[in-house]
């Protein structure tokens, strides 16, 4: 075991923050809202005394990347070794909150070995198109996965005494003009798909800090969006934390305090202090508002402390966490596909096995960008492998770059790999995104392998019928191009340094897999919902799609997909017994409890993610056919069954109503089926369900239909109809009209007095 | 030859507008505001003489609705008889300016003679999803398409001394809501793809009145949009006429005034002349604004003045009207599919002939609401086409209902028309829409033929492999879930009065078809680019798929297509001979011309519509892959041949620039392709085009990548890049950071001082 590092406290243990902030000046105060430097918040020292310490906040989210002294605080390089767990895409696949909350502990025992404060992450945006350079920090394209997991990995981290920093809040969903864009999305769509995945977080778990995007949300930067910043996060969630800015975000700093955004990063200089304290003194900032910030960063501070000055020994048990690591890459890995060759499927490997593909012999394992972490080893999968398995013949068959390569297959490589394939039993090619495919900064422009390796798995599958394709990458890759020509496809993403052992253990059987997909693989870019309105243009980007977010598109219009969201195959069989669904309650406190027996028919020992989607096939809105509410990962020894139990809350059945502005119930018939993946649906039950009362106010561009509907006056509108009859013909083409026009037009015998009766009389009887 | 009515003229032949209008007091100006009654503008009296006359205005598009005074003016019934001509969709498909003038003048001829100033069309509104119910009302999903074609009609209707309505203005692209709906769209897609129909009848053919839609356009209803009725109807494209409202679509009629709109219609009961006067007299509307409107009513009272009060005969030959309504439902026809069976393809018909079918018996052939005329006589396909071909063996088949229907096959008339199939050589059989499906007021909710139809259909085409479908409809209905089975497949659509003798004489090659598509068939309806869009809830339409509307989604996603726009099949052949382009002009000047030379290969004289599409496969802004932009319809005798030119101009190579706010030729490679439909090009060109400057003016949020291409500050940048080497990892992070980032951060020895040195510079360098 070897000790990380260990420094001795230097500070006192608390700071009593009323007492403080009521002794500071407003300069003083002022000079809190922003970095001392890059990674520090701003002391306060009077006459060498320090009033207030600096804290120090450093990249995650899935390893430290505290930079040394040294170090270009900028670039990437120069940071002290720390264990590179799996990124959020292959800790996401694991639908493992048990496991998110450890690798959340190591996370912050490490954290707290190097004297950090805050580890900024972890990211839950949602994944709108596998373009994002950045997917790969991300979780997943469905709020419920990325909340609840991402509440487990800060749940882990702050159980260690030091912060998170839950980010891009929000809206940031690619890299291209990340800085200007405007996110154009309409309410409902922001409030069931971008913001949940944050609510979830900061109702489960309450981050210490909050880090706000760089893009616009309609138009208003998130940097000083007071909605986002105020009305959604605090009034509404209940965020207790600070507001910290992604680096840079800042635009107009006395709109981003007056908005809620608390700490700026980095420093700047001096010069946004001088501006707020500039704003006070011109009365166009309260100076209780500059309190309420700095009361954050002391709060902030305070809470820090307590870690930073502990005198437990803070070592960190770097074996440990890379077999944690191990672990994590394990059960994140995702078995895409297995047939049968022969008769049985390739894997788990068995005879003589040869790997194929650079990438084997030169992991790629993160992705690059602030999250870049300094590992304190490498795992590499042909290394892995052949310890595993003794004698594998291995051959490169590409090379791979740093930066922007030729994709031009290599003759001689190639033919070198065929070569070995033609004599394996079972080839294992490595095949994945190189480095210059994806990063913090841009986005990808396709979703393709590089054209070298396709060319060269081609080649290899031409040679040997028994092919394992094993992919890396921090998002999806097209696959149907390819995957015919292979019997099983393993998808190990970038499984962080322990990614080769851990994928390994998937092919060699040691672990059996049980990770899913988080996001769909579509069989084409095009088909993808973004497409055509990805990534926008000239400061816009428009969320053409609305609600219909990956699985929620596709099977919206039935649309052919490579493999569904949900997706992952076991070496084991689950079956799932009937499904049972009870009504709980009705109105605003609806609910439904699930029931499920799932059994394990297969002979080893495996773990099934179970699933329950909702639908709502009648409703005054759009609802997406099915969507995920919850799951469960439930481990079963060979034979054994369980009974898994889920709580489907009122929130899980209703929507956001454009107009109320608030959620809704509706009521009637509900579809709640519970399966292996979003189109492996086992069971399926039907429940009535008893809303709330969704009918709107009654006015006169209420339409025609609407009143006739109306549980008031709808009978009284009914009998004047009746007596005053209406052209069939015209009368179809009356439902949509406002009661305006038809007292206008003299229909149903009503006129403008009866209208305003009739108003009166619906506002009365409710 | 029947006239059908000739009425004595009953008005002084001028008006002087300008001293009538010195002359009016407030309240009078205001009265001419709104409607005298139902149909007609209100006449100012004094003293029992008639200082300013009513004129009446009437439904169209497609014939002459002019209710009899003793009508339920609401109802649909009640109209004089009047030439039914074939709906905008069939009138659309003959790609005919020619053609469609003259039934604009067959139409003017009936509004002069029925003493109408103003028929209300046409409506060149984009058709966006297939299920609007009154596509059948616009000629497009293409806005050259329409906007030529509509500029035709218009031309052809008010060279007979009779104004038209160009409707609906703007963005009503469906039922649903139509009286409350905001369409949500941005600017680029709005003047790309929705205004430019209305914008080249405008400049092409200045119809005498706008018909405002009833929607909200971005939140403001289109009766009150300053925007859309005075920025950009008039002050950008110079309409000279009258915005009036559709009828019921005023909401804030003193708003609307001021926005620029002239005459609500119908009659307020003299509610909203009150308020107009109201407001002047409290000082919220300029007296001026009141005048300005009250002079564009006097002025379309004088400019119908002379035609209402004309000595000429003002016969109506409704026989010659009966004929162009059959040349025109024939023009407009489709030939969809026309596979060879035993060797040769089923149309034109040869050989004996069956017909099934009621739709072959009982024609549908206009849609419900207030386009629907009272025809002066009726064709049905039947009686055609056994006057054509003698002996026609026939059988219904199915019923057809005026409301909503039992859709299960009779097994009785299946297995009736099974028998007359099995019998025949060839089969006919007629499907179609039913009535209650398409309808002003309300949308389809899905796309396919009803379910007795087709399992009728399956029926016959198991008893006989020769079966040609006739289609009735308005808009495209689902063809995949059938198509194979049978051999031939034509669009007859809703073709007015003589659609039943029109479309036979294209099933018995007495005319050539040249029809095509201007609206895609999608395979389903879940692939439309509105699904999941169309059509918004409570209020609200999300325009998401942007421009990609009709073939510029499917061409973009590279999605199979039923039936692609502009597709349409001849009983002859025509081959494209090399395309030649040659550039015209730069910069703002731009433009191609176009050349390709076009011959009949057949042994049938046709006529083939040759389409132009240009695509810019590199911008700054997304582009659709190609775009209509100009098309010829060129009639060849057998073998011989014309060479066609178009001339592309900057406006067609421009897109609509969304920072700028103006069109734009940006410079590069253009693709010019000529063909029989967008997806059968027969020549292609590239061509390079010189542009227009169009860099954004240099600023402190301006990206690194942006100065770095600056034509100005760029080199600098770049040297002081080389003299300050940023980490190769970082740097690609930072093109796309803006240079107040990058000064913050002290990248590239950019600091904010030297920012606002790079910003000055730029802008006195340009």
């Amino acid at each position: 075991m070897t000790a990380l590092q260990e420094t001795p406290p230097t500070l006192t243990s608390t700071l009593d923050v009323e007492r403080v902030l009521a002794d500071l000046t407003l300069e003083e105060k002022a000079s809190l809202l922003s970095g001392q430097d890059f990674w520090h918040t701003q002391a306060v020292e009077r006459d060498g005394t320090v009033v207030v310490p600096a804290v120090m906040v450093t990249d995650g989210p899935h390893g430290l990347r505290k930079q040394e002294a040294s170090a270009d605080h900028l670039g990437l390089g120069g940071s002290v070794p720390a264990t590179c767990f799996p990124t959020a895409t292959a800790l996401g696949s694991s639908w493992d909150p048990g496991l998110l909350r450890r690798v959340g502990e190591a996370l912050g025992r490490e954290t707290r070995a190097h004297d950090v404060a805050v580890l900024l992450g972890p990211g839950v945006n949602i994944k709108r198109s596998p373009l994002c350079g950045r997917n790969f920090e991300y979780v997943s394209e469905d709020p419920v996965v990325a909340g609840d997991l991402g509440a487990a990995l800060v749940q882990g981290i702050q159980s260690q005494g030091v912060g998170t920093s839950l980010k891009h809040f929000a809206a940031n969903n690619q890299e291209a003009d990340r800085m200007r864009v405007s996110a154009d999305v309409d309410e409902r769509t922001l409030r069931e798909i971008y913001l949940p995945a944050f609510e979830r977080v900061v109702t489960q778990a309450q981050p210490w800090t909050v880090m706000c995007a760089y893009n616009k949300v309609n138009g208003v930067y998130a940097s000083q969006h007071d909605w986002l910043l105020t009305s959604v996060l605090r009034d509404e969630w209940g965020f207790e934390g600070l507001v910290v800015s992604d680096w840079g975000a800042v635009r107009e700093r006395v709109a981003g305090v007056a908005a809620g955004l608390d700490l700026e990063m980095p420093a700047s200089g001096g010069r946004t202090d001088a501006e707020v304290v500039a704003a006070v003194r011109a009365g166009e900032l309260d100076e209780a508002v500059v309190d309420r910030a700095a009361r954050r960063v002391l709060h902030l501070v305070a809470r820090s402390l307590p870690a930073l000055t502990s005198t437990d020994a803070r070592t960190v048990d770097v074996d440990a966490h890379h077999a944690l690591a191990r672990e994590a890459a394990a059960a994140g890995t995702v078995l895409l596909r297995n047939d049968p060759v022969d008769g049985s499927p390739l894997l788990p490997l068995a005879g003589d096995v040869a790997v194929v593909g650079e990438l084997a012999r030169t992991p790629r394992y993160q992705g690059a960008g602030s999250s870049q972490v300094k590992p304190t080893r490498l795992d590499d999968a042909l290394t892995a492998l052949r310890g595993a398995h003794g004698e594998v013949p291995f051959a490169p068959g590409y090379t791979v770059a740093e930066g922007p390569a030729d994709e031009r297959p290599a003759e001689a490589l190639v033919a070198e790999a065929v070569e070995v394939a033609r004599a394996a039993g079972t080839v294992v090619v490595f095949l994945g995104l190189p480095a210059a495919y994806e990063s913090e900064g841009y986005d990808r422009d396709h979703m393709d392998l590089p054209a070298d390796q396709v060319a060269l798995l081609r080649a290899v599958a031409a040679a040997n019928p028994r092919v394992v394709v094993v992919l890396s990458g921090g998002s999806v890759v097209s696959v149907s191009p390819w995957q015919d020509d292979v019997a099983a496809v393993v998808a190990g993403w970038l499984g962080g340094q322990a990614g080769g052992s851990g994928v390994v253990d998937v092919l060699t059987g040691a672990v059996n897999p049980s990770g899913k997909l988080t996001e769909t693989i579509p069989l084409r870019l095009e088909d993808n919902p973004s497409f055509g309105s990805f990534p926008g243009e000239l400061g816009h980007v428009r969320y053409g799609e609305g609600l219909l977010v990956g699985y929620r598109w596709y099977d919206a219009r039935r649309a052919e997909v490579a493999y569904p969201f949900g997706h992952g195959l076991s070496y084991t069989t689950f079956t799932y017994g009937d499904v049972v669904a009870e009504v709980t309650g009705a109105g605003a406190q609806a609910g439904v409890r699930v029931r499920a027996r799932i059994t394990n028919t297969g002979a080893r020992a495996g773990a099934e993610v179970v699933q329950v989607y909702v639908g709502d096939p009648e409703s005054q809105v759009q609802r997406p056919v099915r969507e995920l509410k919850a799951f469960a990962k439930v481990d079963l020894a060979p034979g054994a069954n369980e009974v898994v139990t889920f709580d489907i809350d009122a929130r899980d059945l209703s929507y956001w109503h454009p107009v109320l502005r608030r959620w809704v119930v509706e009521g009637g018939e509900f579809v709640v089926a519970v399966g292996a993946s979003s189109r492996d649906l086992r069971g399926e039950v039907r429940v009535q369900v008893e809303g709330e009362d969704v009918t709107l106010p009654l006015h006169e561009l209420s339409t025609f239909g609407e009143a006739l509907a109306h549980p008031v006056v709808g009978g009284e509108l009914r009998a004047a109809l009746e007596a005053n009859p209406v052209d069939p013909g015209l009368l179809s083409m009356a439902t949509d009209m406002p009661l305006a026009v038809i007292a206008d037009f003299g229909m149903a015998g009503l006129d403008r007095a009866g209208l305003e009766h009739l108003v009166e009389a619906a506002g009365a009887g409710r």
